[in-house]
């Protein structure tokens, strides 16, 4: 057990933090989930270097110490939480950008670096970093690598997933794996790098990251907004959109629960009852031509077209977009779920809200990623419990995404809140090699324990 | 052991053939690689259904029976190549599509379906399949995913893993498991699909798979080809090219030594000594600007540029590519290496190969995806031995490649001629981890044993 005398010998690790004091003890309880552990964990630690994980993780595996990899704190199923008994292990200080290539194309950076610090970077050689989650003012690449995050670009730019070549991973026992390549192919064994993205902690701490970067587009893209009378409309014009053969840069469909909140938190008239919004764009050569197309397939679906013609228009059409998470967090605590459906089904999906809206009686305001079939639906809490009759219309919600062939998380992770429920998607079988894989890496069971797998 | 009384067992079975015949059993220890194992396999069984595969893998679980699986016969390492004590599980016989939906862009099909047969069938809906190894016309759906297959649009349109949503794969023990989703996005549990692409048969048979379909491109692409006097030249034109923010759909480089042996198979006047061609497509909204850009590129490095303007000239300039393995296979047995390395070490890849050539008194003809920097040497040799110099000049080569941030395999699977150079690859902490995956899969070391892995 840990006790004050084995902290000591971590805090003599040479470029280590130990922070044990309350501040840092509560802030490593939370994420952006809502979600708050019931207990302390036992310290923090801020390694500088991969020698210093090494360091760290071979004292948790001498002393049974479970640990909990930390990024920015910005994720929304409760993954990366600790609680007593665990050691937080926080990858932000380790925040340098070691390499851009701009031959090769690609960045190889810390964990800790913050994504918009790397997109940044990157655009000052004319490339950029695709994965664009609405954290990527605070989240770290490191945690956007171990929960896969996915964003408003996925689709036409991919999850992360497709921007990772290369990792650099700290297993339990203090040893480092250094998993595929700097080149773009390679098939020598199996995709351990695939295998890491998304894995939410439980294998091993992502430390070192080559990704990929992306020319800029040569393009300003195109914008156009789109209100419809009702979802179903609006939900046929993606799929509309989606056959064109013109493939949009970031397909958003608001709902007209989420399009009220936001007409209201930014002082806007209200729309009509079941006014939606769909919001397009497009970054190719052809970019005019694809947006005009995307207008004239919303007309035939009776929607009114605004269509920007400046990269400020842009801006502005999507700011309300960008308006939902803040609208959500002035009503209350927001629980926000992340089913994905094939695209065919987003409609279908919809008509299930609605109805369970009606059934639970609650309100679920929804915005999709059309483009993929992302649906991020909110539950407004009045205090910090989940009640009841929330679960139930959840646990409805992710039935009906699977049935529908989809999943229960598109982007956010499975984390705490959402680990009831892998058996319903995963099958007992599945779970079973899940877990023996996770202990091939863990076999002490020491990496972010009962988080992903239920108990 | 496998008797006659156990055969006469797995005849029983459902939808399933067992072959015995010399010729079938001849066929199934060879492939693509100029390979022959030493020994037959016992049988050679075609299942017709999922069931029927299950029965099968039941059989050899209880009778302690290797199992390997085969596709087309398509592969260039040996790695489906069965011997004495190994039942060969070919999928040929399961090649229904299942589905084509033009809704969600995929299709849903059994392993056995030759990947042009899927292709055509996609376009007759406006849709594509996007893997096109060069054996597209006789390699299997199955066997691409198996061994992540690429080919001459990777360079835009990416490796086979890229396209594989869903897949059901058989156990060795008989259950079957249905990983991945029909959406797009999916992050519940670990990415056990990316971990079966590429798997070579190690961890159990995919039997099934859905995949995305992409629309067709709405411009015809056009093509050109450039003449340069040294590989240097046309090795940086091809970063050049992979850095002016257009993307080639393909861009195709031929060495000096590869483009006279075409030039003389198609009865062509020879070329000048040291002439390289290179080749590059663009199919985008901004083909016919891309392509004049690729030619100014190639000029401003002294190449001699042949614009295609239309799609036959596309073709007529492909063909020469496309006659390299003919070309190649009329001099000899081909043995073909498909190192990758970063683009920016391209050129550098072929200065150590013309390094080989003269240190061991070999010619290594060499072709490259240049836009993916994976390259394909080939070695002719005069017999079925693979004598030692050649095995040394490949270890030196494979040695560069490791070196310059690169791998042994880009494309073609590990099979039986790579496995001896993994550890190099990969280190013994990480190869034994990927021994231990193989484990959680296959305890008792069933599937295709003796491959990928030394021994």
């Amino acid at each position: 057990m840990t006790n004050t005398l084995t902290l000591t010998e971590l805090a003599t690790v040479a470029d280590l933090e130990v922070d044990t004091s309350p501040e840092a003890l509560a802030g490593a309880q939370a994420d952006k989930s809502g979600l708050v552990s019931d207990t302390e964990p036992v310290a923090v630690v801020f390694p500088r270097s991969v020698e210093a994980v090494q360091e760290t993780l071979r004292w948790a595996h001498q002393h049974n110490v479970a640990v909990v990899a930390r990024g920015g704190g910005s994720g929304l199923s409760g993954g990366a939480i600790g609680q007593a008994g665990e050691l937080v292990v926080s990858l932000e200080r380790m925040n340098r950008i070691l390499e851009i290539s701009v031959e090769d194309r690609l960045a190889r950076v810390e964990a800790g670096v913050i994504n918009s610090d790397l997109d940044a970077a990157a655009r000052e050689y004319g490339l950029w970093f695709a994965p664009d989650p609405a954290s990527r003012q605070w989240s770290t690449v490191g945690g956007n690598i171990a929960t896969n995050a996915g964003g408003l670009l996925c689709a036409k730019y991919g999850v992360t997933r497709e921007s990772v070549l290369e990792l650099t991973v700290a297993l339990i026992d203090g040893r480092v794996l250094r998993i595929g390549h700097r080149s773009v192919k390679g098939v020598t064994g199996f995709d351990l790098v695939s295998l890491f993205v998304g894995s939410e902690g439980l294998m091993g701490l992502i430390v070192e990251a080559t990704v990929k970067l992306l020319p800029i587009p040569r393009h300003e893209p195109l914008t156009l907004a789109a209100r419809f009378r009702s979802i179903s409309d609006a939900a046929q014009s993606c799929l509309d959109i989606s056959q064109s053969g013109h493939t949009p840069a970031l397909l958003e469909l608001i709902d007209a629960p989420s399009l009220r909140h936001i007409h209201r938190y930014l002082d806007m008239p209200a729309p009509d009852d079941d006014e939606v919004l769909l919001i397009a764009q497009a970054d190719g050569a052809d970019a005019a031509e694809s947006i005009r197309h995307f207008g004239s397939l919303c007309e035939a679906q009776g929607g009114q077209v605004d269509l920007g013609t400046s990269p400020a228009d842009s801006d502005d059409l999507l700011a309300l977009r960008r308006s939902m998470h803040p609208a959500m967090e002035s009503l209350g605590r927001v629980l926000i779920e992340d089913v994905s459906v094939p695209r065919s089904q987003l409609r279908a999906m919809f008509e299930e809200i609605r109805r369970l809206e009606e059934k639970w009686g609650v309100e679920i305001p929804t915005v999709a990623h059309a483009g993929d079939g992302n649906l991020h639906p909110n539950f407004i809490l009045e205090s910090d419990e989940v009640p009841d009759d929330i679960w139930q219309a959840a646990d409805e919600m992710f039935q009906t995404a699977i049935r529908l062939g989809g999943t229960l998380k598109g982007e956010h992770g499975v984390g705490s809140l959402k680990k009831r429920w892998l058996p319903d998607e995963l099958g007992q079988d599945q779970l079973e090699i899940q877990r023996e894989i996770k202990k091939v890496f863990d076999p002490k069971g020491l990496l972010n324990p009962g988080k992903v797998f239920p108990d």
